[in-house]
């Protein structure tokens, strides 16, 4: 299939719409300000060969796509383990939601919730120095040196009433063991990190190919633990529209409110999609749309 | 692969478990008194071959299995339209849960909790003739006359107050046109069909085969509408457990209390499990384990 | 104190806004049709004094204020054993919900939602010939024949969906022994007596009398229960907004969608004041701003 | 009516149940150690009579007693404005719960479930030295100086995760205008204010006389005011057991998890028992039983 040509025409239809629909993220002024005139997309398949069009190599806020990476470096540490105090399934919830956290006792439902990938940061400060393996981890994944922007880790932690409330709530119910502030430091600054598509879609690389190392480096995790952050991402990783991403585009996705959507077709290829400009869920509107595309030109779907 | 000697070891290591964990249904009689030492396994491929293995040939009563067939009429009757009354979203809450229903106005969650299953049969019973036309529907599919068990769905009718409960706040919102006896007499029918697990996996046969029938008939739905069932499937189609299903075995599925397990492996085969014991969430216990086996064994799954 | 003169006082002032502000129930036609340009009230002292003014003597459907006088009937057959099924607790949520229902196990919060006095009608079944036994104790009470306007109580049972699922759910948890259809209809005629505020104002009587008859008869109830009756209704007895109540009128009251409310001094009288259009929290606009200009006028107050 | 008689005999029939039921607050280490062994009880007339038994003069921390005197400097200075940011309705759930701010986006239900009070802190903080004014106002209500015990402040704070989550959670919806950590600084030390049945009895006099200072000082605040406290303490002031101390003891009451009750007679004496084992809604066991037998004895209550 010629990848290439898929990602020119998605590139050449959707940016005419570029601006024509949803919101930038407004809760900060670092994401406030990015420009809604940006659209990139990138993949790349199990092979190594590489596609890309548009912004594709614009480093853009990968915010919630972090969630990710961070459950890898917690589920390689951990395995089984870490689903001691994070659940499994669909939170039915806002992905900020209290409620569904105070009626299941402090449990957060799964480790894309803010709740869920804040109980992950905790287990990550148990272990080590959480932030710089974090880093190191995605910069040996796509083999360029990938950073967090100051600015916007700084303005998560001045505004983040609500996720302090979060992690509250939870140390109440003694699901974090570490100090609140610490695990939030890590969170607020694994939310801030920058990449492009193109780092995305090679970083990401481990999840279409059971787990191996995308370019060469040690096995990232088992093919089992693979499976089930795909499993992971597909009911629970866009939101409350996980449902209606399944029904329209069946890849296991995981999206930022930077405006970056993660997607993988197992066995085939990691495809990144980013336009800041975000729909009513909090999923990038074009990049729904390019995933909807991608789909339907490809036929590549796990259904 | 070698699916028939698959089988074989699953039931041979499964059978000695039977009535060692998990309870069957109680809450009609009809139920309560079905033996907990069964244990039945059945697939078909896309093209036809079939293997089984233990108590496949026994017929059981489908319960909310049968969702996924009045669903599949309604779609194919109604297609988009079908989504003006009910959502696609993972529910997060019990099957039979009235709060979700009160805080969205009526909308069920999605076709597969049990509000959900009432308004797809408000649908079916606006069109035509709904019970004989599912009933068509189902002897097409596995080429044998299906039916009702009637002294089940008399015990349905007899103690479904929580139902009956559903039934009435959705017409309180609007979101059933029909006389609510009238809709609950086809759902509580619907449950009650018996089938055994050869001809639920010859019946499901279109949804591992972009909808085309399985034996000789026309197609039953679009490709594109049967991707959608199998994400609904997967997402929302094993009560409370979807995400620990998804997680663990990685097909879409639906269960029912009857104790039988229907899932498909897209474009490769269906499959059905039957064991009457259930566990904590509403899944058949033997069931649930014989899929993580199928899925161990043969590698088969959708991530 | 010269009541008639504050009656007159308060119809003088309150007539002028007469289909200014609020709107009447519409959700039967019975009701939807009666004009808002009606206003009453009546009072009698605990020495037998009487005072009235405006539209006093115009009987109205009394509704939610016929929950006194069942649950008044439910404590004098069974004082205690009653609370077994039924809460004493505010809802904190809307009079129709079935949120709390569902988290509570089918226990209603207080005897004054629909779902508690739905339960208290079931107990009354229980009994005897509950709704003669309710229409006999009434009638007794104010000393003339107070009678159910069919057309309403017919109304009612055919656009009671929601109180339908309420109790359906509750005979789903076992909260109700009888069969649904029988407690509705006692349920459905008791919303649809008719009285007019000076027959309510007479047949509350017992409330400030310590439970004597208001005219010649027997002691209706212990002064005990009634002091217990009187909390419930300041604390329960105006839907959503008994805080508010409680706030700024302070008076142990009893609002039904007709638009009339029953209200007690303990040791001085009771009154009863009725308009139909109503507020936001489905008390009647007018009989609200009556009883604030009363306890203005009168420094009448629990507090 | 003899008092001093009353609570002789109140004491005498409870001391002996001391240690036998209910158990000491746990949560910080300072309250733990608290022994169940006490029992005390104090009143204060309108006319300045006293009568007082047991351990009526050993100070405790009077906890969420403290939320009354802090509402009242609060509708001092802003009377209706107040309200604004408050509710004043029941809140049907437990007092330090989230999901009923989350449905009402921010707003505390009443000013008695510690989400409210922190909004009152907030408050205070706004207008100047909010926890000298507040002791201020408690020092010249009893006559004594009043003071906070510094290691319950601490320790209020070092495990206040829950409290910290509601307030972060206010903040998000932009309920708090000050910074969070200064307004919970004046939430901790409150409720670790100490002081005796009789400061307490003496201190909540305005209560039962329209807001007159009980001693020589000027109004604390107006009649109105002062009978809306009141409302509020009958609907919300003991936690999820409102109802039932309306139910069963119909007097205005705050209670603290340190064992204090406060309660008021309107127009007559104010009340102050203490007994530190609590009951599972979080009210003093003995207090509770010892405000039953007041009424029954006495005979007052407001209903």
């Amino acid at each position: 299939m010629d990848f290439q040509l898929v990602l020119d025409q998605i590139n050449t239809e959707l940016r005419p719409l570029m601006g024509q629909g949803g919101q930038v993220a407004r809760y900060i002024p670092a994401l406030a300000r990015v420009s809604p005139l940006q659209f990139g997309i990138a993949l790349r398949t199990c092979e190594g060969e590489t596609a890309q069009a548009g912004d594709s190599a614009v480093p853009f806020s990968i915010q919630s796509m972090s969630k990710v990476f961070s459950l890898t470096l917690a589920i390689k540490a951990l395995d089984e383990a870490l689903w001691d105090r994070i659940g499994r399934e669909p939170s039915g919830s806002p992905f900020n939601s209290l409620v569904q956290l105070e009626s299941e006792r402090g449990i957060p439902r799964n480790p894309f919730i803010n709740a869920g990938a804040i109980a992950v940061a905790d287990r990550l400060v148990s272990q080590a120095d959480a932030l710089p393996e974090l880093l190191r981890l995605l910069s040996g994944l796509c083999g360029e040196a990938v950073q967090v922007d100051a600015e916007v880790a700084q303005s998560e932690a001045d505004t983040g009433f609500r996720n302090t409330a979060l992690a509250n709530f939870m140390k109440a119910f003694g699901t974090l063991d570490n100090d609140v502030a610490e695990v939030l430091a890590v969170y607020f600054h694994q939310c801030a990190i920058h990449m492009s598509c193109e780092q995305v879609a090679c970083a990401a690389g481990y999840l279409c190919r059971d787990g191996r190392h995308p370019l060469a480096g040690p096995d990232v995790i088992s093919a089992t633990q693979t499976r089930r952050i795909n499993a992971l991402m597909l009911t629970c990783g866009t939101y409350d529209a996980a449902g209606e991403f399944a029904f329209r585009i069946g890849l296991p996705s995981k999206s930022g409110v930077g405006g970056g959507i993660v997607a993988v077709v197992p066995d085939r290829l990691t495809l990144c999609v980013w336009s800041p400009a975000l729909d009513a869920t909090g999923n990038s509107f074009l990049g729904r749309q390019a995933l909807e595309l991608f789909v339907a030109k490809t036929g590549l779907s796990v259904f």
